[in-house]
C-alpha cells in the first residue's frame, strides 16, 4: 500500500454527471469498519423511511447545515464541524440537509 | 448510548489554556479503531523524530495547510479536505502545519 494522496478532496462537492443526486462513496472498509463520504444536496430521507442498522454509527457534518430526527421523536441539528453517535438499533432518518451538506461516516461492524 | 450531538464542534479551535501546545482527543475507541481528533499550531515533529506505527492510519486535514514527510524522501502536501492512509510501518513524520491545522486520525488496530 502507498502512501499518496488519496483522490477527491473530502469538503468539495464533485461534479458528478448525477447533479443533485445524494452521492455516497466508500473511503474505506475492513471485516471491522467502514468509513464513508456522503455529500447531500438538499435531500432528506423518504417520509416514514428509517434507518435501523446493526451498528454504531459515528457521524460528522464536514459541511453545510442538517437536522436528524430521531424516533423517539427527538430533532439533533448539526453545522460543520458537529458530530454524534448513532447506536445501532436506534430508528433515525435525515429530516433535511442544506444544499452544501459533505458528511463523513464510520460504521463500527463489530 | 444516547444519540445526543457530541460536546466539542470539530472544525473550531478550543480555547485551552495549554495554548499553543498541539491538542490529542480521542473521539472514539474499540479493540479495533480508534479515531482521534489533533488540534496543532504550527507544529512540526522532532527532527530526527519519526512515527512508525502497528497499525494502518487514515488521516485527513479538516482545516488549514500541513506537510508530511516519509522517511524514504518523499513529502506530501496536504490542504483542508485532502486525505490518505499511511500504511503500518510507513515512517513518516509531521514536516510542518500551519497555525490553525486540525486533524482527523482513523487507527485500523486490526
Amino acid at each position: 500500500m502507498k502512501y499518496e494522496l488519496s483522490p477527491g478532496n473530502l469538503l468539495q462537492k464533485s461534479e458528478d454527471p448525477r447533479a443533485g443526486a445524494e452521492l455516497f462513496h466508500t473511503l474505506l472498509e475492513s471485516p471491522y469498519v467502514k468509513l464513508e463520504h456522503i455529500i447531500s444536496h438538499g435531500q432528506a430521507s423518504p417520509p416514514d423511511f428509517w434507518y435501523d442498522q446493526d451498528e454504531d454509527e459515528w457521524v460528522l457534518l464536514l459541511r453545510g447545515e442538517a437536522t436528524l430526527e430521531f424516533a423517539d421523536g427527538g430533532m439533533v441539528r448539526l453545522t460543520a464541524g458537529d458530530h454524534l453517535t448513532v447506536p445501532k438499533r436506534v430508528r433515525h432518518r435525515v429530516h433535511r440537509t442544506s444544499e452544501d451538506a459533505i458528511w463523513l461516516a464510520l460504521f463500527l461492524k463489530v
